[in-house]
């Protein structure tokens, strides 16, 4: 499955979480994004860069943009030169095939 | 001094922190701000909430945009329904005037 052409489910607090499996299957996809803990919470995460504030602010618009149309949003923090993005699944404080997906689709809009 | 009216200026190594005097004075026009530390350098922070991602979104940008007229950029923190704006000047390593308006012409643009 190539993650960047999938598309976000609605999820339900029955959904299931990323078994290990997929887990260490999809990230290969993503080799730029780590899994961090947050108030004990696995997120998808990773710090794009950019020349100055305007590019981190269109970038910013962009994964936005993306995550209206996926039905799923993420956590953007923008700075000077600097966007992290974090994908997690509120409802299952945990990480879902959509964090994966959406981290694929947020790779593609800076490329 | 209304705050909301000020202009940014420039900002060197050797400007001056704002005083403690200028600080109790200043916070008086920013009531839902508060001085926080990360790092150990003084913050100004207020989270905006919305009824969405997309009001959150669009509220990030007009802060993006007055903070790149103004040539002073924040930290702005985008979720689900909530924005987070954090001001402060890298250079000083605390908290300078132009951040005080900078945190007053963010509070006009949620008005």
């Amino acid at each position: 499955m190539d993650l960047r052409q999938g598309q976000c489910e609605a999820c339900r607090k029955n959904a299931p979480r990323a078994t290990p499996e997929e887990r260490s299957l999809w990230i290969q996809q993503l080799p730029h994004w780590s899994v961090a803990q947050e108030q004990g919470v696995d997120h998808l995460v990773r710090v794009f860069t950019f020349a100055n504030f305007t590019q981190a602010l269109e970038f910013t618009l962009r994964v936005g943009r993306m995550a209206d149309q996926q039905g799923h949003h993420p956590a953007i923090l923008t700075e000077w030169g600097k966007v992290t993005v974090r994908w997690w699944t509120h409802i299952l404080a945990g990480l879902h095939r959509n964090d994966y997906i959406c981290a694929a689709k947020t790779e593609l809009l800076y490329e």
